[in-house]
């Protein structure tokens, strides 16, 4: 293997053998797109040592098509939203240096590196350079906010604390430690984001010399709402992971999977469950993932959580069914994650915001009336289920869109009730100082009653929402609602004073 | 986009275009079948109101060949088995009108949707038309009373009850309420079936201006014993999706999987982790899941449930290994599924009729007492194990088969020996007023108990018939069978009064 | 169907057939192997007998070249080992008698069928024949001890006597009996390995008459570490299972996934999970599995388990990354499964030679302190760890991977200090006489202790070192570990006499 400096002087050489292989490697719907000299540089030295980013990077269609060239793409193709890309960006693949050596001055984490100033991380407030609308739309949402939502409410925080903390036995009592940043960035925030914060420089020792490098804490970590050291918030490589980018990628359920999983989010395994997952894990093979837009009947058939969720679809006679978007709230019209009641959808993505009428940071009391000032009105509810019912629409017929979206609206009362049965169990021991509320949820009795919220009323509604019967009876469903309604009754009993048992 | 009755009028027109593009985008093994003036009319409209509906069909064998075509081909390549089609149907394709304009009569779901008369629901009655022998077999089937056998057995009703009622507090007490049949039709009948009514007609609202439809009760639902609106039991599409109608989706274990999960039937996860599974999701895209017969080593090599339980298997050299049949249990002489004990399988598929000695309408005691006079002999085990053999022979020995069979008559034995100690322990309970045996599954005790025999039991008999070692052990096995054993033993303890701990 | 004994004497004429057809199926990469004489005869009635047996072989790479073609190609794509392939082998196809007909006096299930002799089961001491290095590497590895690590283990052994022992009740207590070793075989040795013990001979009735075969006990089985009649341990056919002996089945995790699996080995979930696991469930259809060297970015982008832990990985300008071992620890440090602590890697394979400081056969004593005696030294995890840093390094920077190795450590420091509280917990209820440590495994009390190191802190430092973050948080992770130990500390209180609560 020869030295990445040695190789530095004879980049230029390899670019027609570079950018031919390329071409033969991928089906060439366009010319290959050149690749920059400082791209090139890249190249030369990382093909060798990370050949896996490089090999990636070829399969995207960023290394095929230039900016210039997206762009005169018909409006519904498009992929590219900016209409102001600069002009040094646009003639030339989007290549290593386009993405790593944008907007140096907002960058901490920005050094020099062989010849060239580079960022560690590609942040969205670069991706937004070609991709405005998208992170737009998506700076909006609930995703971009997720850390702050967590970290910054200090309800959830504790939670998280409860959870995530080392416990030691002091004087024979267990003690919860303050979790450790780095439990955290890979527990909670793994999905939510951690801060990358640079620490400074660092010296990495690797086979061709000691190279200096930013030291980044709370890092590796792609979590939707990271806190990125250029300050903006979120990651891309999130759903379109690495150096492919792929549209692909993003629309398969796996990818949000990696976090919406039970037992508090089940979304993926109901959607296995689902008719709508069968027919996909059953035929997705002969589905066409690239195709923008995605076509109904056409491109696939039964949907995947991008195509409910995101995906601008259309019919096969070329009629769009709904609108891309970026922010993945923008079809919902009810936010079946209990906090700890099931709640119309908050107005802001930055749910931190939010105060009940007992002046918690939540969107609901305790016995679940709603902090409406912070949430959709009625009439916005409606407009989301009405995006989401074209969905629908694309394969069902408005009785049995219409069925569907009545029967989860029971599944969202008889659940928030089945909640409600377990505050009152639990305030009748917080009453009877059986438990103590000063924390909400360290205690056995406490834990249970977020069982019943978070891990059991929430997979209810997840399966009712997408028709997953097993989650609605016997997989962490009304089985699980409602025996640890009993275990909690008994267990409050056992504690009590035998005139109140 | 043009309304939909403007383009009644010109769907003749169109039917050239449309024949020849499925003949484009499919393999043409036939000339492509002619669609009937009435389904034209269909597809006109519906190809843009719910594209995706005609775009599945398009994909269907039903859209490509014909009735006369298809009862022409060779006996053991054939999937049509009645010989008395009604003439109008036969020459034409198995479009929108030929399905859902069967049968009006019997239907009460039966209404004039523009210029026909249509049945919302196709029912196994009216696929009968075509597919005789394999309706027969599944009317016969416990699949087709899964309904009946849950609604109509007044014990485990009461489970179902004790699971999908809403919990409130009375008085301090909680007190369990009936379920509604929106949860009971997502829940325990999202896979049982429920009985779909007509309420009468109401008016659906589209962008074509209003439409009188039928007015539905406990639907959509495709449980596997669904009542229809024409008295038929059952739902084809519960493993023939939607409008494709696809043997390939059928033979899938993730649509068994739809219903036959942990924790109470791991049939999927436990054939996921297994051989069979673990070589399926590996090589599975190789396989031929279209073709009939199936052939071992040439169009698929591991199996699916499919394989094992119902499809017509042939060797390479063209012999029948075993038939194929739409009763789901005649290659089963065992019934895995505790209730609590497992058991013969029942000799008719109608199991609410069984009274076990006590008069309780289980298959065996609470002590494990068979009842044999409504399951099946010796004899009759033989000949369906004799069946099963033929397909495990197909690439094990006779040794090894037997050596597997041998060792889940063990398991048997010893999974209903600990649900004999579970009980055992209950109705020390039951007897020391520790619990009330009014309701066999409210308690938390009797919670246990059940957990007992319909997760852990039956996920050891699960894991042993299809060999996943993890489901015997760990998953929901014997870790957890010997667990809840011991603590149902100490929970008993702890109510009991000091002498009797 | 023409009888086996007959078709014996018809076999020649059907080479050339067979070859041919052997050559159609396959692309030929190199002049049909012939096959021998005698894996003719077999071939000629188990096409019949047991077809997708044979139809499975002719898929293998063993049916397509001979030994001596295989041992002449270049050394990086070479699957053979062995410089000493006998004669008779070199030249003929890997076909039924070249492997069952290997070294007859070693095996005790050797027995004569039709005209030869041959063995029921196909050792590693056989494969070696050809693949000699595989073999010595699996060999000393941990997988190949993995019976005797648990049965040679008296702690071990009695935990897995206390969970798959069916349990009476005797005068009103609860008793243990011994497991069974039908239960063992598909339980805890279903993935540890069986003894299969050659009982004497028994005749099997098949449709051609009586056979006479070898009675084996605790059969079938394919756990890793199976004791096989001629003494060898392990069966190369739990990752390259049955007849085709896949190299791309092996390298699919769903392989690896059928013993390591939630809740005490999450490897496979926690895989399925993570960015990696997303990629490849997207676009693992694109990869070539079959290809040797595996080459990062052309022939697979992200990893399965196979990747990192055992592959022979070569960047695609043809540098090697990491040599093959089937030795699964070669690139491990530390072993994250918890007994019940994590603990550096072992020196042996063997590890029921291991006696920590109080003298109990575990890698750590109760309070944690390692046995470093028995367990890798600093300098030796140090080069594991940059064995696997080198495969990361593939596609990520080094500072990627070391601060993805920190927080690992981390992760493991922090688990086991949740093990020491629960342990310490434990050993209160043990002192008080709350608890019977004659036993370590048996009572409720204990069994939750082991959910803590088993289910609970496993979870976790899997989901650390593949990076899925629901593991760590809420499938058995942190949540588990923080719940599991309150819930303990509330029992023993319970239990304990009112001065100590």
């Amino acid at each position: 293997m020869r030295s990445p400096r040695a190789l530095l002087g004879i980049a230029e050489c390899f670019v027609v053998v570079l950018t031919s292989s390329v071409a033969a490697a991928q089906p060439s719907e366009a010319p290959a797109a050149p690749i920059s000299k400082q791209s090139q540089a890249c190249i030369e030295c990382h093909e060798q040592v990370t050949p896996g980013i490089v090999a990636d990077w070829r399969t995207s269609r960023h290394s095929r098509i230039t900016p210039e060239a997206a762009a005169k793409k018909p409006a519904l193709e498009r992929r590219i939203s900016s209409t102001d890309v600069p002009e040094s960006l646009r003639s030339v693949a989007v290549g290593c240096f386009e993405c790593h050596g944008l907007n140096p001055a907002a960058h901490k984490d920005n050094f020099k590196h062989e010849i060239y100033q580079i960022n560690v991380i590609v942040s969205p407030n670069d991706c937004k350079t070609c991709h405005a609308t998208e992170v737009e739309q998506y700076g909006t949402s609930k995703k971009a906010h997720a850390r702050g939502n967590l970290a910054g409410n200090p309800v959830f925080h504790g939670l998280a604390e409860s959870v995530n903390g080392v416990q030691e036995l002091r004087d024979g009592k267990l003690v919860s430690l303050p979790s450790s940043d780095m439990t955290q960035s890979e527990s909670c925030f793994g999905c939510h984001g951690s801060e990358v914060v640079v620490r400074g420089m660092k010296t990495v020792k690797s086979d061709f010399g000691d190279y200096p490098v930013p030291d980044l804490a709370n890092w590796p970590n792609h979590g939707v709402g990271r806190v990125n050291p250029d300050g903006s918030l979120g990651a891309c490589t999130s759903c379109h992971p690495r150096h492919s980018f792929s549209i692909a990628v993003a629309r398969q359920a796996h990818t949000c999977g990696q976090c919406h999983l039970s037992p508090d989010v089940p979304a993926l395994e109901v959607w296995e469950e689902s008719k709508h997952g069968n027919i996909v894990q059953s035929l997705g093979h002969e589905y066409d993932w690239d195709a923008v837009p995605w076509v109904v009947g056409r491109d696939f058939r039964a949907p995947t959580c991008a195509a409910c969720h995101n995906a601008l679809l259309a019919s096969p006679t070329g009629d769009v069914i709904v609108q891309r978007s970026h922010d993945f709230g923008a079809r919902l019209w009810v936010r079946l994650f209990g906090l700890p009641y099931a709640h119309p959808q908050p107005k802001s993505g930055d749910t931190s915001i939010i105060r009940n009428k007992d002046g918690q940071p939540l969107p609901t009391t305790l016995d679940g009336e709603v902090a409406s000032e912070f949430l959709l009105d009625v009439k916005e509810q409606a407009a989301r289920q009405g995006e989401m019912r074209k969905v629908c629409r694309a394969c069902h017929s408005t009785s049995f869109a219409d069925a569907h979206f009545a029967r989860l609206a029971n599944t969202i009362t008889e659940t928030n009730a089945m909640t409600l049965t377990a505050t009152k169990l639990l305030k009748r021991a917080w009453d009877g100082g059986l438990a103590d509320r000063s924390n909400l949820f360290d205690e056995p009795l406490e834990k249970k009653w977020v069982r019943q919220w978070l891990f059991y009323a929430n997979s209810v509604r997840y399966a009712s929402a997408m028709s997953g019967p097993d989650y609605v009876a016997f997989k962490n469903g009304w089985w699980d609602l409602s025996e640890n309604l009993r275990v909690l009754d008994e267990a409050i009993r056992a504690k009590s004073p035998p005139e109140h048992r």
